[in-house]
């Protein structure tokens, strides 16, 4: 069963080619004939999926709806609000002409120059301008605030160096953007997002999130605060997981959307935005993953029970199929997506290998002696541990078994990432943490030029002002001037 | 609560500005500042979220799993199909550069002119060619078939009129591509996939539709066959709704796909592919709403339900309040979706047009006197019949009233298609009655020549050749020439 999972380079080899190797073995993405474009393959999607019905069911809950906004935005609204040009509209796909026609040669097709644009158009990178542009014409009195819509949509970046759903030029993701009469509104609403975010990647990806605020510099364009959570890596990068961004009145400004007040006064309307991506999938995968392959929450996965027969001739194979198929019914009525894998093209070894290399997190397996015995082998995914247990309620005991495991992998997640929190006093301690890994804590003078020399010289980036720790006061470990409290740095992904 | 509506303009008066009118101000969609893209508004998006909950349900069904494929298509992989290039690769929006500048006079930006791709891309108006390239790397034997993949995306074609849902320069849409080692298995998957819309369209939009091959003037670019499902609006106009392609080894051909089959021997791969998109909206708008606005099939209501309180002061609404609540929690226990409007900004008289214009399936209405009397006023919109009940058992009488009005806004919807489909022997008849609208069932010759003049006489095109019609042999109404069968021709969207 080693045999056909060699070839996954270890994590301790290679981090970065155990995950680009992870990602393509598992069936979760590959590269695409486009540059930068990924191709999400049904088993990667299938955990996407699931990971947007229950971020959907959350922002439902929290009173938004969902919407869909143009695909193509007009490059001149990219001029309009003066930082998000700089952030945005710079390394993005411009759609300049709207036809082909037959080659002269006869060979194929080839841009008709009589079919340019006017305006060129532009693949959306995130969609603020038009959003705004669109809610102009909706917003005209405090009646009509606040506005709580998301978008599930594909956005476009033209990254220069990408990595399967860690940085694609094109990715999926959810844009949350919001429209209130006040700022006290607008600002609870960007940080009740970030907890809908944090509250996700805790319960359902098991994966634990230091919530804070950006710097200054680390800011979305054209937000007032940008806020984030963060998260730890196996090999002690910092990921960025979730933003939710408070942009002031920055957007309505730029797009002149004003609103009648209750004391009959035009004001501008505040706005929020907030977002996860597919990017989400790489953190899954990095979080938990081992040298055998995924591990998969089973809160995510898209496959929570997979029963393996093992059999020497056909009349054991269809008694174990009817006792089989009889766990799995009960399974399924208690909720938990099963698959009973009898197809007779694949020896049992290479099933145990896939389903350890996909992450399922428990398999059971049944054999001959197990039905005379009444009993049947589990396995759980993330210890790897074997067991033999009667058949007799085995439904219930993997029900509680699934809650058990989403728990010890989150506990495991969280033990790691506590382990990989360290303080700095001083600028050595703070590089020589630095190439251990993790995050640091440190104090910093709240200045851009010191954070840039910081990362320049170390390629630590603030990763937030952290939300939930002390905030006792220092000295900046690169220049020694005041500061109010300690940051959070780490190299990132 | 005429008076509000009253700028609705009658179908009768004009059917076009009608459905025009009816999108925008249900709150559906709404045009978008880039030329023919809209705007998909949330109560529009909330409706086409349950069709797509629904159909993606039925796709899983029937053993198909979700993907992701790149938005971009190099230009190159459209001259690969010929007849597909002919087809697809002509309006559509090309990407030829992927940086913006500041402009040189500080005013805004420009396109980087450095920036510029060495092949262009196309933003996909189909993905035919991207998913076939794609297969080629994951099909190598038959045990690698069936692939039975659906993508849910937006696509786009640089249409040159547009209208709202029905045709829209970029849509949302599903694509299913499977790949089969056998020409009979993706026939049948076509066949398949054609019925599963046909039922989708019946059971849920309560929508009928004729079942039929295209002929082939009207079939899909690079397809053997296409199979469709038409339905009829009330101006008399054919929708196709739904297409299901059996693209024989046509893409597997021009993206080199082959593999090896049980007997050992290289053949390549057989495919289909299949959609619908947004227009399905425009459809279900066009097939039962009325005068009054939207008529809402409940199955895919976003609000099965609304309660509006009608009370003097604040007493009487905190009772009604309570009983109102209490019937709301009633009614979700048994799965309906309910909305209890109790806005003390908006008079009832005004809710009461709202709500019938959105097309809510069921009114209640709650008073003073109602709560003394334990009675409630229940409205159902595809009637537009009151009556007073008791509000004893009202749940559960509403759960079976919401089953008979979708079962009855089929039957209304069946019973209009049914007088529409006409018969006609002679080319003055058939002209005669195409002018009155509907289907004409007529002889024609089979040949694209004898098609192509009907077309530009008449504006009638073949919709198919229908399943389920008897298949007697006749003569041309054009030509006189033997006919094998009626083909049904009609005007349409």
């Amino acid at each position: 069963m080693a045999a056909e999972l060699k070839d996954l380079t270890k994590r301790s080899e290679n981090y970065s080619q155990w995950y680009n190797e992870l990602v393509v073995k598992a069936d979760l993405a590959e590269q695409s004939a486009v540059r930068g474009c990924m191709v999400i393959k049904p088993y990667g999607y299938a955990i996407w999926e699931k990971m947007q019905r229950q971020l959907d069911d959350m922002f439902k809950a929290t009173g938004h709806v969902n919407a869909y906004f143009p695909l193509l935005i007009p490059k001149s609204f990219f001029s309009r609000e003066a930082e998000h040009v700089e952030g945005f509209a710079k390394e993005c796909a411009v759609v300049t002409h709207y036809r082909l026609k037959q080659s002269p040669d006869g060979d194929g097709v080839v841009v008709d120059p009589a079919a340019k644009l006017e305006e060129e158009l532009i693949i959306r990178p995130t969609s603020e301008t038009i959003i705004w542009n669109t809610y102009k014409n909706w917003i005209h009195s405090y009646r009509d605030l606040p506005i709580l819509c998301n978008q599930w949509a594909n956005v476009l970046r033209w990254e220069m160096r990408t990595r399967l759903f860690l940085r694609t030029a094109e990715f999926l993701w959810q844009e949350g953007h919001t429209a209130h009469a006040t700022r006290e509104e607008a600002e609870e609403e960007a940080r009740r997002m970030l907890d809908v975010y944090a509250e996700f990647a805790e319960k359902y990806m098991a994966m634990p999130v230091i919530k804070g605020v950006k710097s200054e510099t680390e800011r979305f364009a054209g937000a007032l605060d940008t806020y984030t959570i963060e998260a730890m890596m196996q090999d002690g990068k910092a990921l960025q997981s979730g933003t939710s961004h408070f942009l002031g009145q920055n957007f309505a400004k730029a797009f002149d959307v004003q609103f009648v007040d209750k004391e009959n006064k035009l004001d501008y309307v505040w706005a929020t935005s907030w977002g996860v991506s597919t990017r989400l999938m790489g953190a899954l995968i990095m979080t938990h993953s081992d040298d055998n392959g995924l591990v998969l929450p089973p809160h995510l996965a898209p496959i929570q029970v997979v029963i393996v027969p093992i059999y020497k001739n056909s009349e054991q194979l269809s008694a174990i199929d009817e006792r089989a198929n009889a766990i799995a019914a009960e399974l399924r009525s208690l909720g938990i997506s099963v698959k009973y894998d009898n197809a007779d093209n694949k020896r049992p070894g290479f099933k145990f290998a896939d389903y350890e290399l996909k992450g399922v997190p428990v398999r059971l397996v049944l054999g001959a002696r197990d039905l005379a015995n009444g009993t049947i082998e589990l396995m759980r995914r993330d210890t790897l541990e074997k067991e033999t247990l009667p058949q007799e309620g085995i439904a219930l005991h993997i029900k509680d078994l699934l809650e058990e495991i989403q728990a010890n992998i989150y506990r495991k997640a969280k033990t790691f990432r506590d382990s990989m929190i360290k303080t700095a006093d001083t600028y050595e301690e703070f590089k020589a943490k630095l190439d251990e890994g993790g995050f640091i804590l440190a104090h910093w003078d709240g200045t851009p030029e010191t954070e840039a020399r910081i990362k320049e010289e170390t390629k630590a980036t603030i990763r937030c002002i952290p939300f939930g720790f002390p905030k006792e006061p220092g000295h900046c470990v690169l220049t020694g001037r005041p500061s109010a409290c300690r940051v959070l740095f780490a190299r990132s992904y």
